[in-house]
């Protein structure tokens, strides 16, 4: 029921996720009389699935604390009951994000072993796909959050990106070891005696991030959060340029025709749809947030991932991993 | 002697300064030897041009208690001598930023009132340049750092761009008001009580920066920092997107005569050399920071950032109107 756009854009964009995933099927989790009309329009898709009403929803002003007292048969929380009973193998919304964390923490609980969450997700990079973390979920983190986030985060570059041994780089204001606040600077020491499915580079900066210098980029959510909405309004600001620059000239339009293959392409790499689908890492569970105001083609990004997710076991190899973790890292107070 | 190229760059960047603002004299701080065969390649800067000597320089791993002890017959340190015994009304550097900024405190002080210094700059935007404050000078802020910042980066808003009462933004990840750390939601109950020359617009986003929200963005000098090197990274990737596309095809290779001056308007848009100098605001003299890498246009730039700053008496201005604002503002701790 999330997003801006609800039922009608999680249909159309559950359409598309049953093409490339023949296997999968669908838990609907909202109002039956909103969702059933339209599913009509997918025959095939209705077959794979099944509606559970409720006519309880959060909305986009609904408080977490509040979603946790009073939003229990709502569709979100539903649809993260169903996850925690084992129906259903992962969770996608693209409704609140506060009230989707709150109740995820709450049902699904966090990892053994994992102190905070981190919302994660791909960043394109001049050298492919780059994974950040944490995007939102901690305002401040602590350096054993730091750490648990470059697990996380470097078993997600493995599993969905396939990479070996990701390289993690933590975000700071300059590459030296004098850089940064102090939780920075412990982590950075902490980080050069962990061993773990990455390999540490040290610290990055923000151009660090669309460069490509490393494969996973770990930071807190306030800082990752800043980040990550700088990089899309400059995406947003040279998009506006290009379109200036063809609008304002008449030979640029002339010239269209020759240059209209190169800039559909540069359209396609610019597209965030291709992006959309944040994580939820280091719940037990798999849960991912669509963007609000995606469309059809962001939403059914947003169910690949998740389905990725589930077909790697990304919380058990997770769980395996920190066994590895050196259980004096662990003890970092928390 | 600073920055990658040392006083080739300096010099030719003043001889365009000199052109566009032909009543500006210029003192050379530095090695004479080096300077004097370069300076004989511009006869009429060299008429404008007086050398002072010194053997010292800070290099660029000079750390900055290191400068204060060691340094103070240094380039830099003379320089900064300069303003302070109003031989020079503004002194530029693209040397080692942490030595600069101690170098000036120490040498300049603060200006009276002024707790801490911020590092500005422009940012282009939707809307035409947005002015960003801090840009890396102060790793965490205070709640009277972020007012102070408002006044400096509005009244230099005011005075450089011509804007009648700029718009002001704090940075945050969301614009309710519970959104973000404590500082910044108590700064945010202090703005909307405070009157100064700007009008407060609340919280803004990362992406609000290069869409043109606001006329200024204030923030701390870690997530000004790495938002400002997030947007350059973005800017970087997007621009090799760019070239990518018709390097590869052949079609667009064919256009490029019609798209030509599209491509050539976007290029100078995107051209950061326009946006070199960032300047110390908050110090009791004219303090302009070059970028290291920038050539002679970028530097020529932060020259005109220091000229434009002098003869709009910014200092002046600032302390005037900080004579309005309220004293309890003034009273919240340091």
């Amino acid at each position: 029921m999330g997003g801006d756009f609800g039922p009608r854009v999680v249909l159309r964009g559950a359409n598309i996720a049953r093409k490339r995933y023949p296997h999968v099927e669908f838990l609907l989790y909202g109002n039956e009389k909103k969702i059933k009309p339209l599913l009509k329009r997918y025959l095939k898709l209705a077959k794979v699935c099944q509606i559970i009403h409720t006519d309880e929803t959060i909305t986009n002003t609904t408080k977490p604390s509040v979603a946790i007292r009073t939003g229990r048969q709502s569709s979100m929380a539903l649809a993260i009951d169903a996850v925690k009973e084992k129906k259903a193998d992962g969770v996608v919304s693209a409704g609140n994000t506060g009230a989707l964390m709150a109740l995820a923490r709450l049902v699904l609980k966090m990892l053994p072993g994992v102190d905070r969450p981190a919302i994660s997700s791909f960043i394109p990079s001049l050298t492919g796909d780059v994974t950040m973390l944490d995007l939102g979920a901690n305002t401040e983190c602590k350096e054993r959050n730091y750490i648990e986030f470059s697990f996380m985060g470097s078993l997600f570059s493995k599993h969905i990106l396939g990479l070996k041994k990701p390289t993690v780089g933590l975000l700071n204001i300059g590459s030296e070891d004098i850089k940064g606040h102090e939780i920075l600077k412990q982590s950075h020491q902490i980080f050069q005696n962990t061993k773990g499915p990455f390999e540490y580079k040290g610290f990055v900066e923000g151009n660090d991030i669309m460069e490509g210098k490393v494969n996973v980029v770990v930071t807190d959510g306030f800082t990752g959060n800043v980040a990550l909405k700088s990089m899309e309004g400059a995406t947003k600001l040279i998009s506006e340029y290009i379109y200036q620059g063809f609008r304002h000239s008449l030979l640029a339009k002339l010239g269209i025709v020759f240059v209209y293959n190169a800039l559909r392409k540069l359209k396609l790499r610019l597209d965030i749809r291709r992006y959309n689908g944040a994580v939820l890492l280091g719940v037990n569970g798999i849960v991912v947030k669509s963007h609000g105001g995606t469309d059809h083609l962001g939403f059914a990004h947003a169910i690949g991932v998740a389905i990725d997710m589930a077909m790697h076991d990304y919380n058990q190899q997770l769980l395996e991993e920190f066994k590895n973790l050196d259980m004096e890292t662990k003890k970092v107070e928390s």
